[in-house]
């Protein structure tokens, strides 16, 4: 058991090493009690272990701990960050706009939204979500202070704004389904057209 | 028990009826049963009257099944309606944009989040759903029409884009948390502003 503490880094392949399987058990048994309504408080090693088919001396070599195993579990649900190309404001906008709240994994439509408000609770689970979100975050506030400097986009943007602007819809949509009439392919280009063109009159 | 079916239409007053305390029970205990983790599904009428000291038949005197209970819980969480003024259309939205996401019961943040993705995998309890907001979405889109028809707003408005845009970042604010440097009493301003302007360069 010893090649364990690599096991997750190495690439998959159908016949991946045994230790890799155990992984694999351990970030799924963590995502299914979650998706099964599990709180985080009640989501305990033992009960992973249980649920994963290992001892909990298993998980303890490859984590130091749940919090560090809740990270690994829900960065797996939001697969690899996007890459913005860097030619076009509007384009990398769409990009990161059509990221939000795209989730590669169906249980994250169960976990994610009711992990946030417990996620709020507590200073160390909202630096754990924050671990999360803010590298996503990062990408989308570059884009538009790039947008500024070139002169794209207002010189006195409200930059925090503007990302709320941006992500709220597409995540209340993905998220909750909020307006039925939007469920689109364009909903991404809408959006930032939106943002980008305002309603008011001209 | 005959004053039961009228009882939660009366004003409430200290001394109100014993059964008007029924209703409230009955009430509560949904929400409380809901923001414990009670799927729709597991929430049965059976729990809700044990949960508050009550017989089914009393709780079948004043509603007719689980989703009659459940519509009138939920909309207890939200209080009433707002009432928009109807002279300028910013201020109109400012006022739809606050009421975005509040409620007056603290459950709400606990129940909201997690009930809507389990609301989108029913049909019944979606039309539910569409029951307890379309009110209010049908509030915001009669100002906006209001603004396009005045010249307020641009002619080729998407207004359900422009909805979406309006409510989906004050929604995240007040159920996520989501961007934390938004926390501010003027977030309803600032996103009515940042909608009506866009971001674009001039």
């Amino acid at each position: 058991m010893s090649d364990m503490t690599s096991a997750a880094d190495a690439p998959r392949s159908p016949g991946r090493p045994r230790s890799s399987r155990a992984d694999e058990a351990i970030v799924e048994a963590t995502l299914d009690l979650l998706a099964e309504g599990s709180t985080i408080e009640a989501l305990t090693i033992e009960a992973i272990a249980a649920r994963a088919g290992v001892g909990k001396a298993t998980i303890y070599r490859r984590w130091p701990g749940k919090d560090a195993l809740l990270l690994d579990a829900l960065r797996r649900l939001k697969g690899v960050l996007p890459n913005p190309a860097g030619h076009s404001v509007r384009d990398d906008l769409v990009l990161l706009v059509g990221a939000v709240g795209h989730n590669i994994d169906p249980r994250a439509a169960k976990i994610m939204p009711c992990l946030v408000p417990e996620v709020n609770r507590s200073p160390d689970h909202f630096r754990l979500y924050q671990n999360i979100i803010a590298p996503r975050r990062q990408l989308m506030r570059e884009v538009l202070r790039r947008g500024v400097r070139l002169g794209e986009l207002r010189a006195d943007l409200d930059i925090e704004v503007a990302m709320a602007l941006l992500t709220g819809p597409m995540l209340m949509q993905r998220m909750l389904r909020w307006h039925p009439e939007l469920d689109d392919v364009l909903l991404p280009d809408r959006i930032v057209d939106g943002v980008l063109d305002g309603i008011r009159a001209r």
